[in-house]
């Protein structure tokens, strides 16, 4: 159940009630965004614990993720990156290399990026290789020539964290922060990238369902980031001859 | 391919010939055990760029794992946990709750384990939970409690590392550190891991091929670490009568 | 919901309960076995409809499927071939060449197996293949030799039946008639070896989930034939080491 | 490897090349299309067999499907069906009931579908259902119901064949005979309505890949019928939020 309230709480109000409701056997959850909002189980008795004039909305989901939920934000979601919009009406491009391997390189195919009327610049700099003895990518140094590129051909820059450590780096340079697909439940990451303000791009995991996706998701947004980009890269399936299979879900679900 | 030499190389000796080999094109991987390892590419002329009087042995591998190939240890790895064997001829049985929850809750789980026969005692005090509104573990606090219940029940534990900053703290406490499924990838944790000294039991991933299992265990011995347990808890399938679908593989593979 | 009656009810009993039924919207399903079945939906009122000196017994299932569910025969069931008994304490072997290609081959693969121990040899006269170019088996001349074979090396056979047309044939020669997995919901060939009155290994099929596998072995004994071997081959999954996946039920499902 | 002819061949002539190929260990297989079409294996030396003034076109192909391989009809296929065209520039719409139940029911939903604009009407008559017990269908009484609805509503019929027994039947009154996931890779069946001279749809199994989808329609077309029109239903996947899990393939593969 998420209770919205019409303000941001005081330290004092949040613990008050806090309190009152642990005492009570309720496990309070609280996001703290421009307005405070609470998560709590089903079937909480709003009335019998917060005053109903400090209250915006309360809403009652029937599923286990609540603020990602449509039923939360009917109108939808558009993540802005400088003047990219995402989840606008028009589509967004995203182009770049697997892995940033050199300033020429990169430049290169930013160019063609840029020229081919693409939106925005993506490159890795930490790469999660299924192998250890593959290149494993340059690191920072990667990410300050994302920097110098995003300069140069004014594009929005995303790239890959992938351990709580590099995030904080990732999140110095990248416009953008991109989770991938083997990362998709790794849930310090997420909590981390939660509470690092930047826009996230999450992948979907290779055997996730829909339900995993949107869950992996709630963690970022219960951390008060709502910036959200869900990436719909297919599932491992029976079929090979593509890499993956793209679940075409229905339109609205 | 692996090259294992007699002894473990003076650090001058292995930049004399990692500076060769990255002057020729090669890419050199150094483990440093005992006896220092050398893992390159396919078709390394050894000979060019190294004694012979040097080496012990020289495998050529037809898989992208190296250390985790039987080849490589024909006679099989046993993993020593205080007086509990691994891998030797009789069944090792780890059990224990889900979560440790108080010590009143671990201390009587730990008494059945132990009257039932068991030989070590797992339970979780950093959860991954799909939801980031479920019970996400004691912590550190857990840990305590776990090492509490080793003395009393004189039981080793294992337990879980979800990130690379709390593998730390759990390496203190557990005698045996275990990654979970959806951090089977997650390749920081792995190589941190690697570097801790403890045996790692490493669950397999939901949409994980075997060949996908030993890669990830590969990154673990890659740090050095040789002391890992492959647990195949099955796979997501369209089978869903039981949770998971175990895939029993052939005798010897 | 599964009404077993004491006898084989006559034509005009079975035809009077029929007529009530259907007139008051229910759907009769009789069993020719020789006590007479009615297979009808959940909630029958059977004492409004059927004298209780008649019934032996009247079970109500909570599964799609009802006489392949354990609780119509919780002592399991025992297929005899011969003097083989399949189900029973002892596990039974059977074993031959994919195809029946010729005497000399498909005579010297039974000596092999009668020499090894098994029970029952098999080998496929019409062979379903992936393509329409791959040999297609001998037909009727192949069932001619598994006869001979069945005779000279006293092993009962067992070989598939591909369409309802050609089971008549294969049930004159075969003690057990095998569905491929590819069949396994080819229901008009499921019926009609439902009727043949011959022993059934039935094949679980690719992608079928073990509901699916018993929901085709009723179409079986629905038409009055018990006799039903189930074969777990395994289903088509992610794990490409093995051809296919075997799925390892829980104990006792 | 495809050796198509300039002509039909005599029926001398077939065997004689028939009887030379199979004398040195090729398999022929012979297509009764207009002009004689000839299969065999890989790196058959045809100049030493035949006459090149016979031949048209000699094609050797890398899959194992043969005539649905675009090599061979690189132009695509339009299958008609009355004044309908499939495969064209346009889209084809098909839609009716899952069965046909009465004759007031259909003709009601036929109306719907002429008025939406429809192009076909599909409705089943033999239902493959997955328990015996559920309703199977009103049989060649619903194949008459869908005549009478064509004439009425003058929309071509789809209806499904789930035995070769009844796929002569369904061809008397179908426009398009169906083939449903289930029987994909009943093959007795694909061959009879490859000798039935009707258009065949053609619906992917559940766990088929493309490869299989493609083998059992050249299953069809290898019996003489090149009108087989490829159904993509999508597979079962660990998805569950829809039913099946659509494979979106590449744009040309």
């Amino acid at each position: 159940m998420i209770v919205q309230f019409r303000n941001k709480l005081e330290k004092v109000q949040k613990e008050d009630i806090e309190t009152r409701l642990i005492q009570n056997g309720w496990k309070p959850f609280y996001i703290d965004t421009e307005k405070t909002i609470l998560i709590t189980e089903h079937n909480f008795p709003v009335s019998q614990y917060i005053d109903s004039s400090l209250t915006e909305r309360v809403l009652e989901m029937d599923t286990p993720y609540q603020l990602v939920n449509r039923v939360f934000r009917p109108e939808g979601t558009i993540v802005r990156v400088g003047s990219v919009e995402i989840g606008a009406s028009s589509l967004v491009v995203i182009a770049g290399p697997c892995a940033v391997e050199s300033e020429s390189q990169l430049f290169r195919v930013a160019e063609i990026v840029k020229r081919a009327g693409g939106h925005m610049l993506r490159g890795g700099a930490y790469k999660p290789r299924t192998s250890p003895y593959s290149f494993q990518g340059l690191g920072e140094e990667g990410l300050k020539l994302l920097a110098r590129a995003r300069e140069k051909f004014d594009l929005p820059v995303v790239t890959e964290a992938t351990s709580p450590e590099n995030a904080d780096t990732v999140a110095q340079y990248a416009d953008v922060i991109q989770i991938g697909a083997r990362n998709m439940q790794n849930f310090e990451l997420l909590k981390k990238v939660g509470r690092l303000g930047k826009p996230v791009l999450l992948k979907r995991g290779m055997s996730a369902t829909i339900e995993d996706l949107l869950n992996a998701a709630e963690y970022i947004l219960s951390w008060g980031n709502f910036d959200v980009i869900l990436c719909e890269r297919g599932i491992r399936t029976i079929e090979r001859l593509t890499r993956n299979t793209l679940t075409l879900p229905p339109y609205r679900y």
